[in-house]
């Protein structure tokens, strides 16, 4: 797996996990490896739980990262933000989701111009994004609604991607590697 | 992944994924790669919910497919419509199987039988399945239990087939590829 | 795949997979293809559901297993029954996790506490784990707490084993194989 460490970043990497199975630690090593990069962030930290989250996370990244945090409009800090030689990593595509699910905004509409926008960003981006589809169906149907929904927003993120990887347990295997 | 759309398609071929994984559209794919299809169609459009989804799929899959509706009796319909030069997808196992429970018969005998069927059909067969067991443990008895049956099911029906795929975000893993 | 069964196992091998995935019968292929083992079983039978699984396992394993039962001093009873020539299946870890969190102990603590152990076992050691955190996010708080927990422990075992296999529906995947 040396070659995620090394060489040209592809235009857009995908990286799906389960939660904790170290996606975002990844994540966070492949940006690393290409020298400072931009920590996109969508959380929120709205509660004890979501801060504590987000605080394990910045301790881990250490000072060299810029940060910017955006809840909603992605593609527009995309385009502000991603620039030659300074990767983006965005975590969480989940969370974000879940932010244009809140706020009524359509959410497959929302993820074809994602989609769209990596096609001409001045610079790589690391997307992170959790599976949530691999558990029993789930008792409510907004819980139900959010998975198909984070199930097919993965899979057009997947689609525009050049390199999609899955990880679990902290141990990446490659979905789809098209780098030119 | 281009052996999956050409050359001959094995016996039996199992396309295991989450919900919204895009393993349906892969499993059409590969039916429609080798000409004009049968779709056996596992569930019934109980609800709004339901007949959402089943109409999703019909749109996807234009008009050019036969269609067989067998909830219960998948056996007896494979054996009934299974013709070389025709395949079949099964969509899906895992509703069929819910099926099968509700109506009180025994999971682990109705799935050793579909297994022994698929060695000697008239023509190759697509299933798609629902993975299931990799979330937490569900709260009620009923969805653990229901759990365990599909996780058998998949298991014996993988055993059974040549090719296993398992599919994540629209991408395919080969997990077992034993064509001759 | 018959490199699993064949030749001296490494240190450590962990097998991840879901519920009814095929990762015990696995392991147990796995660890008799290398002589007659020890089962350290984590499981207590506390109800008549868990005595069911604890009740099949048995079945399956046949006699030629030692057997030792250890809900919570997992590295105790590694140091006391490893041994050279006798692989020991540890199943499983997320249950052990289960305990260790029952008995309000520290998960983080225990499980860097097993990962060092692994590295100086006088026999091989092959541990099942559940991988819990692909289905949707759990509602309840303690639920949560438990799949961050699983799948921490996860990582930091798998970071210790030289071999880790993902399994679905009774297949394998190889997610890292650094056996020297």
């Amino acid at each position: 797996m040396d070659f995620l460490f090394t060489g040209p970043l592809p235009p857009a990497t995908l990286i799906l996990g389960g939660a904790r199975s170290g996606k975002s630690a990844l994540a966070e090593r492949i940006v690393e490896s290409r020298g400072p990069g931009l920590y996109l962030a969508t959380a929120e930290a709205l509660d004890d739980e979501m801060a504590d989250r987000v605080r394990r996370h910045r301790e881990r990244r250490g000072p060299s990262w810029d940060l910017v945090e955006e809840p909603l409009d992605l593609v527009g800090a995309l385009r502000a933000h991603a620039r030659a030689g300074r990767p983006v990593l965005v975590d969480c595509l989940t969370l974000w989701l879940s932010n244009v699910m809140t706020e009524q905004r359509d959410p497959e509409a929302e993820g074809a111009a994602l989609a769209a926008a990596l096609a001409d960003l001045a610079g790589p981006v690391v997307l992170v994004a959790n599976e949530v589809g691999l558990g029993i169906v789930p008792d409510n149907a907004l819980a139900r609604l959010f998975r198909d929904a984070a199930g097919r927003l993965n899979q057009t993120v997947a689609a525009a991607a050049q390199r999609v990887l899955f990880v679990a347990a902290g141990l990446p295997l490659v979905m789809k590697d098209e780098n030119p």
